[in-house]
């Protein structure tokens, strides 16, 4: 089947400067914050984006070397597939986080509880809606006892180089 | 900057044959069923998934003709910014969907409460992960007195031609 192309529209910027000590996920991140330069072509966008105190990010994990179909998450040490985890090693390294927006000023957007490295590519940018993105669920497989580390797990490099 | 390139991973079925009629959202695509058919060679990648109840569906919006920096969504009669709205005609139309996953056989995913039109190119599954994704939110500007309207809205082809 034929490729897909897409275009960042932005970059994010946030205190990680390395894929090492970067959180896992946004529980890990909680406070910190970062900017997302949205391309200042793509300002008209962003019209009443501020209504909303969370947005989704898109994004492109840009430092990733390589596919797996199963790898060992963070916060486990046995294998898994690649869909059943959230590792970056995928077959397209797209990311995705839910963060907290807190201010718009023209193309600059400043967000909280930032799990993303410095200078990564941005996608796309949707307003998060617990009426489209809230699920209750009932199961969560392997994680269900792993997801209480999560707030001190960090990122080892593991899936990267490190620059 | 630079292209980024994607190769869909599969392909999502569904009842929903043209845009006209499709559901907006998975709240008004309540009980509706379809199938992932993930192309044979990731499904290693799908190790483990059957544990969770819902996961995380991006993927490419292949019908959408153009890009749109300002849009009426659906719900509303007013325009609003792209990043402030879920419409398909973005920079990249990238689309987002959080499914039920009813079980999984070989590589094919049984799915419910779907929101996507046949034959849709997969980019992405990730387990879908309270820790990771609900967020106590404060405020959804725009659609805050639009949300209640959401299970009778239908998309009526506006963004796409209709075969």
């Amino acid at each position: 089947m034929d490729e897909i192309k897409y275009k960042p529209i932005g970059i994010i910027h946030s205190p990680f400067k390395k894929t090492e000590g970067t959180p896992i996920q946004v529980k890990g991140a909680k406070g910190i914050e970062g900017k997302i330069e949205l391309f200042k072509e793509y300002t008209e966008g962003l019209k009443d984006l501020n209504g909303f105190s969370h947005i989704i990010l898109i994004y492109h994990f840009h430092l990733v070397k390589g596919t797996k179909l199963m790898a060992k998450p963070f916060m486990n040490n046995r294998e898994h597939g690649i869909f059943a985890i959230r590792a970056p090693v995928r077959p397209n390294p797209i990311g995705f986080s839910v963060v907290r927006l807190l201010k718009i000023k023209e193309n600059i957007l400043y967000i909280k509880d930032v799990d993303i490295i410095d200078g990564t590519p941005l996608l796309d940018i949707k307003p998060y809606v617990p009426d489209f993105d809230i699920r209750k669920v009932e199961k969560i497989g392997w994680l269900d006892k792993k997801v209480k580390k999560l707030p001190s797990s960090r990122d080892n490099g593991r899936f990267t180089y490190n620059e």
